[in-house]
């Protein structure tokens, strides 16, 4: 049986570039758009030209883009104006775009209080303005917004609005949930009697996550009889975002209730580089990855209560409801508490560590994974640490260097001007192996932990030329047993600026500074380990 | 018409506990478990007795809870043993919950791999389970745990678990989506067919995110006739996490098509405590709040368009699904004079300082807050020192000492013995008001913020009777932007063991212990103002 087709328009570099702290630039659009390409998407919607430099000049490129189409967006013509004067669809006319999607009004309301016009000059413009869309040659597709308000209010009007962009020739019609406010089985219902007026074939689906509902409603729509899907890369959007297509994608690839019946331009081949394509927009955006994302966060396939990991460990499927492979991903068994040999075994397995099962070092090494956990230790963050732990003990490690000594210093006194001031000063004194002579490094910094980590990377000798990339990205503190006599836990993210690697360390001590100075060391050691670098 | 109960469990301290990074302490426990109440829900599920030492001692504690049922969690007994000789069983009936919960198998695939024992012998172990339970004098709700994928499979044998559950006397039979994988038209129809065996004032639904539709499977789930939901706030859990509580509640109570039709323990007017209740768990948790978070992110109902802003002012439900007040948040765009002022004199009033509401000292402490907010300062879970500063602007509050300087050093070095030891010692000069001559304190601490603590609280003058009780109880430490140069904000819980209050203060700087000797100032200032002490 041939399935038919769905098509996918992101809309992570337009609508997604509305999202509070979100800023591409040009470079950014262009290495989104071409991973997107590779994923499999049938359009990349890329900006509103006319409306920034960024997305005009974006636009105004020959697209570069193998399959997918560049789409520009912008919105209907003014009333009073013709097509040609209008300023603003011009600039999108201009564009170099494969396709262009205007934004119209679709709820009579939002005619009325936003536009200050009549109803009837609102569907004039839009068939005008289709129409132009359509003489350029390009694809047309028409963003019906607030269109389940609408339609829940006046009916006849909204389903006058999509009727008249489908007549006036747009390739879609696309029903918006701009609110977001639409729960799933009102999207299903109003969809389907949408589809009474224009076919299912021409109609797309574009909602918001403001109930955490973004995803339902599309698949939702789907099941109504839309063919085209709105959405964006990990969700990004204004508020709470737009539909999700990383979550999305799968379940239409994976999910047999959609997988029987349809198919997208991403195959299951392709589906493979979406883990990726995610971690690829945080690493744009310089953000964290979520580690809860579905699908493809680092936790969608990671288990930490004992019964389930050693289930996992005999069937997969008896706690996965995809493979990890299938979107690009892995297994992660967690180190920790309830976890137990055979998860660390997994990990062992997975950072490619040569081990026999029974081989004695391993339950050594769980013996030391345990008495640290039961001191304040977690590597379920921490996997670099992990991986450096576990290769001392089962494989060999080089010892690079040693600090023989550091001393950390804050004051806070008034300076020669009266004013309250804050110093931060830190000394080590390094041995790299091989030399005699200590190196000495002092740093400043705006706390105690900064002036640390700077006097440490100052100078370790021959080893200099492997940590000149790494910065500390992330560094987290927490108290494990409350009061500041308790120990605490840092967590260490770092970052090679010239690799795009990035790591997590970690340190416990009943003394701050002692905790982060071991996640500090862990994570340089841990990058030597990486470059394998020469022990003298 | 009488609406009709929907039941609300919340399960943030036992599934919630199964998150990648998350380990709650009984005090954590105790102040969730509190929010929770106080925001309305039916059930608490605190934690696993017998599965770990923090969970023992927290659900066997009598419960402070005033409307909710702590509940514990468990499993049904072994195959091959007595209730009265399975020491798991026996753990979760011999805690002082008033619900239990117990988890049964309900897939014959898992019987068969998990468990290894035949079908009849799960539903005899399920059986006896809940009588026990029922017999103890409280009442039993049984998770029939990969439900959906069971029925799927073999209907006629989950369909057997959930009427065994029911038939022994469960108040509650919950149908749970174990592996996140089941789409919101499955459950639905699913739950439907289970309604027709089982009555749905009978039946719950606990669902994963996985498919990023924990929270539609829910909705859908009551639309096909359960009335009991689990999930939990944030969505936290295993994986993708479990259904949130924090989206899901406020959609039953604000959505016509639920609203209508039912109600919950959840009134209108205790909604408005929902984003504080998000927000406190992220506190505890040392996490940052998700500002895309539907209804209570910081930027649910924030827009950057400006055209959507400029629509907003005119008429705010033109861009909003439901207003950011029946949920506790703010409208991001007026930021300020609006929300921000009301909900500022409501914390005034409810402190007691007497004020007018046209005050102009209200506009500057209005002022002040959002200065200080926007350098990093939080005051949502630092009471103690938002009414510090409201009382120093709007009231009287006498400067009780300065610290003219202090010095803080941390060494790590080899001792006389060769070992490495690290040594933190502070030195503070304080000027007590009134006093000419400074007092110089030394502290040694196991960290600098210790040793600075101890130093600052050794000797106060006369001041020094009213903190003889006080200890510092819990340290938090957030950095706000990333890497060492970020700005750190410390979070201090400080104790008088003496009269049992509690209280929160808050400092923040780019230096961690200027921002902790900030905090531990204020929590000194606070006990002083309201003991009401004497200034020279």
């Amino acid at each position: 049986m041939s399935k038919e087709r769905l098509y996918l328009f992101d809309t992570t570099l337009r609508d997604g570039a509305q999202t509070t702290g979100v800023d591409f630039s040009v470079e950014d659009k262009r290495r989104i758009a071409a991973v997107l390409d590779d994923l499999g998407v049938d359009y990349v919607e890329g900006g509103f030209p006319g409306a920034n430099a960024t997305d005009t000049q974006f636009l105004g490129e020959k697209s570069a883009l193998k399959t997918a189409k560049m789409t520009a967006f912008g919105m209907t013509k003014r009333a009073g104006r013709s097509v040609s004067n209008d300023p603003g669809l011009q600039a999108v006319l201009s564009s170099r775009a494969d396709a262009i999607c205007l934004v119209t009004k679709s709820s009579d309301y939002h005619v009325r209080v936003a536009l200050g016009i009549t109803n009837e000059e609102n569907l004039e413009g839009l068939a005008q303005s289709v129409k132009a869309v359509v003489e350029s040659g390009r694809e047309c597709a028409i963003d019906c917004e607030h269109f389940f308000d609408g339609y829940k209010a006046n009916r006849e009007y909204s389903l006058a609005v999509a009727r008249t962009a489908y007549e006036a020739g747009a390739r879609w019609v696309v029903l918006c949930d701009t609110n977001g406010g639409t729960l799933p089985h009102e999207v299903e219902r109003i969809v389907g009697e949408v589809t009474k007026v224009i076919p299912g074939s021409h109609l797309g689906i574009h909602t918001h996550n403001d109930t955490e509902n973004a995803v339902a409603n599309t698949l939702m729509a789907v099941r109504g009889g839309v063919r085209h899907i709105q959405g964006t890369l990990n969700g990004i959007g204004e508020r709470c975002g737009n539909a999700n297509l990383t979550s999305i994608i799968p379940t239409l690839l994976l999910k047999s209730e959609f997988a029987d019946k349809f198919e997208t331009g991403v195959t299951p081949e392709r589906l493979q580089k979406l883990t990726h394509a995610s971690r690829i927009l945080d690493e744009v955006l310089n953000r964290n990855p979520d580690r809860h994302a579905p699908y493809v966060g680092e936790s969608a396939f990671a288990t930490k209560a004992g019964i389930h990991a050693s289930a996992i460990l005999k069937e997969p499927q008896t706690y996965e409801h995809v493979t990890p492979e299938s979107v690009g991903n892995q297994r992660h068994l967690l180190v920790s508490k309830q976890g137990g040999k055979s998860s660390i075994l997994a990990t062992i397995e997975r950072l490619g560590i040569p081990v026999g099962t029974d081989d004695s070092r391993v339950t050594r090494l769980l013996d030391e994974v345990k008495n640290r956990e039961s001191v304040g230790y977690s590597y379920e963050a921490a996997e670099a640490s992990f991986e450096l732990l576990a290769r001392r003990m089962l494989d060999t490690v080089p010892r690079y260097f040693s600090v023989d000594s550091f001393r950390v210093m804050v004051e806070r006194r008034h300076n020669a001007r009266g004013k309250l001031v804050t110093v931060s000063e830190a000394i080590v004194k390094v041995f790299v192996n091989g030399d005699n002579e200590p190196l000495w490094s002092v740093g400043e910094g705006n706390g105690p932990v900064n002036a640390l980590d700077r006097a440490l990377r100052k100078d370790l000798g021959r080893y200099q030329k492997h940590i000149e990339g790494v910065e500390l990205v992330d560094y987290k503190v927490r108290i494990l047993t409350g009061g500041t006599e308790a120990v605490t836990r840092v967590l260490v993210e770092s970052h090679d600026t010239l690799s795009g690697d990035r790591w997590f360390t970690v340190g416990v001590s009943p003394n701050i500074i002692d905790a982060s100075f071991e996640a500090l060391l862990d994570s340089i050691n841990y990058k030597l380990m990486k470059d394998n670098a020469q022990a003298a």
